[in-house]
């Protein structure tokens, strides 16, 4: 699959080619020693994906006016994080899932035990990306403050929490609040890290600009989710790269489930209105964070 | 099981049960949502254990004259990082253990899904825990430093590298030399990273201290590894809390397959020697160290 979409902006598509040279040179070569365990890290990482979190982070440093490259080891890093979950939740003992991006899943392709180590070995590398970043090793303050807000959205209060209450809650009647809590978790923490990840790899100390970025990341990683769930009721299974339905068929709990499908459109559009406000007043130049802002709200997959 | 071993000397003894007071206080209160994540990440690192790799962190801060509360946080983070690891190779993908420290394995207690989750959380939280270091937080450089050690020592190119050689080695005939290799990653890296940790946390950054202690370390590690592969062969099943001839069952090579007992003994013993010649001269204050290399090599479990 293609990671570049055409909906994107110049600018986003730009982000997207980015990470993925980064992302080429901080993966270990397939062919270094153990070969298996490389070639799987690769296939988790490199397979496609939107590229999301790294867009998010270059554009809070483009946003603060700093050159982006500033933000390549935190881009890096974020969508590393991303790959080794769903390596993980795809695995037989949670979701179960055969095709991920339209590709055999990574335990499909080199068995669970290689799969479970790629991810684990994909979470130490995300920290080594982010810890062996030349721009944090000469300002080490921020390198610490990044890979401990990094730690911190990953953990059991963030990503792996999330993952943990989803699993809880398959069968369950939710309401909507409840499938709030969980998503902050499961996806949200990860998307804030990613936007305040970028402003402080900008330099950014500000705590009035942190925390309006930080509003900002909450809405677009709340109607990121939403909009997943309509896809998943509306997408065409060709476009959106897995089985239409699939979380219907689950009984996973879902934003159209719980609130209808014109409740939920509503509650994302509202999201793109938080998101927006957010940045208003906040002295950024904002162009990219909009049109991502736009992208989570109207994307077609 | 009480992590107490009576052949440890008082001060290895003491850290031990100094690591439990700051593991209990690091990780997530039981109670706290998602309940039965953290309950699990509580059953994996507070179940027991040898805390070998604290005690070296610590008796390498007192190698140093440093007052050893500075290698709490390094401490905490290396034995949640190997309690994360041991409850990924317990999964039945890997290698399929039911026991554990004479307890029910993580998965077997609380289902895959949960043990993949907590392996998971339980690796964010080691880096959390260091990156949260008040004396990182102070001194960034070390934090920083140290957080890309562990980072390394826990990837593809240490820990989770070493287990997937492992894995590929089942059945396989490997000889001395592919046998130093694999372990020099599984457990090797984690151990040296375990010294070097405690001495940086010290305030050490004397390169010539840091590479006799990290000589001493691989030799120690390697001395550990023999000694296990004997005691699997030689130990009590209620002693050892798992299994004797579990290894021999499995087809995994081993120390004593390969060069025989005798020849597995005498090579033990020669990394005593290595790990002693190591200190000397190293300007250490080095009795802790000396005994956990004493230790590696005598202990009956």
């Amino acid at each position: 699959m293609n990671p570049i979409r055409p909906e994107l902006t110049p600018a986003l598509r730009d982000h997207a080619l980015r990470v993925e040279r980064v992302l080429d040179r901080v993966l270990p070569p397939a062919g270094a020693e153990p070969r298996g365990l490389h070639t799987a890290m690769r296939y988790a990482v490199l397979g496609g994906g939107k590229r999301i979190r790294p867009m998010l982070a270059y554009g809070a440093a483009h946003g603060l006016r700093a050159s982006i490259e500033c933000a390549d080891s935190a881009a890096a890093a974020l969508e590393i994080i991303h790959a080794y979950s769903l390596v993980h939740d795809d695995l037989p003992a949670m979701d179960d899932d055969a095709m991920r991006r339209g590709q055999p899943t990574c335990h499909v392709k080199f068995g669970e035990a290689l799969a479970i180590l790629a991810g684990d070995a994909l979470q130490a590398l995300a920290f080594a990306v982010l810890l062996t970043d030349p721009a944090g090793v000469t300002a080490p303050a921020r390198g610490v403050r990044m890979a401990a807000i990094l730690a911190q959205a990953c953990g059991s209060g963030g990503m792996a929490g999330g993952q943990a209450i989803d699993l809880a809650a398959v069968g369950q009647q939710l309401d909507e609040a409840a499938l709030e809590r969980m998503h902050a978790r499961k996806t949200g923490a990860l998307i804030r890290a990613a936007v305040v990840l970028g402003a402080i790899a900008a330099g950014c100390d500000d705590s009035g600009t942190l925390q309006a970025l930080d509003r900002y990341a909450a809405a677009v990683g709340l109607a990121f989710q939403i909009r997943d769930d309509i896809l998943d009721v509306d997408g065409e299974t060709a476009v959106i790269g897995k089985q239409r339905g699939a979380d219907q068929a689950r009984a996973k709990p879902t934003y159209p489930a719980i609130l209808g499908m014109a409740a939920a459109r509503e509650l994302c559009e509202a999201q793109r209105s938080v998101a927006l406000a957010a940045l208003d007043g906040a002295g950024l130049q904002a162009d990219q964070l909009r049109d991502l802002a736009h992208h989570a709200v109207d994307r077609g997959h």
